[in-house]
């Protein structure tokens, strides 16, 4: 089943089911009118949902109507949770390694997640609005899932039980912000405005082969200003699964319904298991420009990629085995804010 | 005006609309059912609650009944946000000082402020669940704001304007997790369990005098198994004012409706300047159990007031100049998770 929300004006938006093509779309207004709605009762609402994806599937939705993404909120336009995990530790290393530091071996163990403000998501096509070019304007091409009600203290494979949708996301990253950040000690919130998520959530029994041991099995592709920038496969190089970073959000609490997981940025190394390289360069590329500009580091001992300007685009998507697009695309522009 | 959400087996509640000496409630449901639900269109919803506020100061409410803070969710059961300072530099400066460390010149400047967990906060006299004693279980006494919708890159003065309510907070904190934690660099998650607040929600002009440029002027009372733990001042040594700390979260991102701004811990100096004294010692005390243990070490060499266990109770208040008790009592035992 695939679901979007559609902007109304509302604060919330309007649930829609859509068909698997994303050719259509119907409301759901018969069974909820926002997803937070559907997922505060899930286990009802879940089977009523389907019924009517069923419909749609079948051509047999009369009110359906064509499916636009551009109209489209986040598919929770705002959540109550956001808990953005670094699963691909690679990534982690990486940026480490950048700076000349060492990763402790813990983080082979333990996943890094920091709680991320989750009151007003931007839309996929949304352009993102930022005050200062000089912030270091990055993207960050990621996986996340919903959950329903997980309880404290959860196994890790008791938790893949509880995803209810998967997605993409872009978590905008304010790059220059965030050393200072974090060397206060707090964690992320300058460096971390709003995120976008893909026009459409899916369920994981519709992601099919692609849904395997809590892990989305398909190359994640960036798309910077027209040219192909990274298609790390999502599946590999996952150190941590959706199952071990939801039973790690839920150590000392629960989890209510509506929570977003996010994988943090996807990241491969290369087959001899160095470094992932350019798409250039023949490599599967890199789904934020942070990473590049490591690699140009270590490299060139400076980086040559800038971080993104007013007018850039990025287009954030996966494909199916047929090409079709799973999610549908996150395509946005940076804007200056006010301007 | 003072509201308050009553549990009514649903995820938000119901809201309602309390007398100012907290002997009566009464329900909202003619203007809105939820506090999420006023905020979300507070100009038009504030006036008309104010309205019913009046009948009820008036004794002329007839559906009134008696209030009982037992039966109170935290008036917004779950949130789209929450982000807390740590104002009171003071509290920064003394856990930095008792492991040896120097508080950078810049914490005096810049706040910090962490984001935090908002998905399903606990009642003001609801049991606190904690897994582990040895997690080295704490109470955080503070004051926390809600505001309206805050654009980006507002200034602190008129951050101000945006307050529509004021509430205390227990900020539970897990000690023993936090350590370990803020080296990985993320940020708090496992060391911060969901917070509670007070029974009762308060618009600052309900405040008298007691809400003056954007701080809240009254003795935080701590009381810890029955005994007087702190009473530090709420307006004094809080370096950054409510509009600073809204300023502060809305520098690269909007507010939306409902964001809760916390204080962080209330603490004060003594008189001459240094850190302050227990309450047995006739000093002011503190609003968490970390400080004294702080103070202990500095003087000792080592704490000697031991971390919250299985049964202890904490109680957070605030009095009027008439000993009346302004927003409730948050009253809570802590309990074995699943015990």
């Amino acid at each position: 089943m695939k679901l979007a929300t559609l902007k109304d004006g509302s604060r919330d938006g309007r649930l829609h089911v859509v068909s698997s093509d994303l050719t259509r779309a119907v409301p759901a207004s018969g069974v909820a009118n926002t997803l937070q709605q559907a997922l505060d009762d899930w286990m009802s609402m879940e089977p009523r949902l389907r019924a009517l994806y069923d419909r749609v599937e079948a051509g047999a939705a009369i009110e359906a109507h064509p499916f636009d993404p551009a109209a489209c909120a986040s598919p929770l336009p705002r959540a109550y949770q956001w808990a953005d995990g670094s699963a691909y530790v690679n990534h982690v290393e990486l940026v480490r390694k950048a700076r000349g530091a060492e990763l402790p071996e813990s983080f082979w163990e333990d996943p890094l997640m920091y709680q991320g403000g989750s009151d007003a998501f931007i839309g996929p096509m949304d352009d993102i609005p930022v005050t200062d070019e000089r912030y270091g304007i990055d993207f960050e091409g990621e996986v996340a899932v919903v959950t329903d009600d997980v309880p404290m203290g959860i196994s890790a494979e008791a938790a893949v039980g509880h995803i209810t949708l998967v997605m993409l996301v872009n978590d905008v990253s304010l790059r220059g912000l965030i050393p200072g950040e974090l060397a206060k000690g707090f964690g992320f919130f300058h460096g971390k405005p709003p995120s976008a998520f893909s026009p459409v959530a899916v369920t994981p029994e519709a992601l099919g082969d692609a849904w395997d041991g809590g892990k989305l099995h398909r190359p994640l592709l960036s798309t910077l200003n027209g040219a192909l920038f990274g298609k790390p496969e999502a599946g590999v190089d996952m150190t941590f699964d959706f199952g071990r970073l939801i039973a790690h959000a839920a150590k000392t609490r629960p989890l209510s319904a509506g929570t977003i997981i996010g994988s943090g940025t996807v990241s491969n190394k290369d087959s001899g298991g160095g470094p992932g390289k350019p798409v250039a360069d023949g490599g599967l590329g890199y789904a934020c420009i942070a990473e590049i500009r490591m690699i140009e580091t270590i490299r060139d001992g400076k980086p040559s990629t800038p971080f993104m300007r007013f007018g850039d685009r990025i287009r954030i998507e996966m494909l199916d085995d047929d090409g079709a697009s799973i999610f549908g695309a996150i395509d946005q522009t940076v804007v200056k804010a006010g301007g």
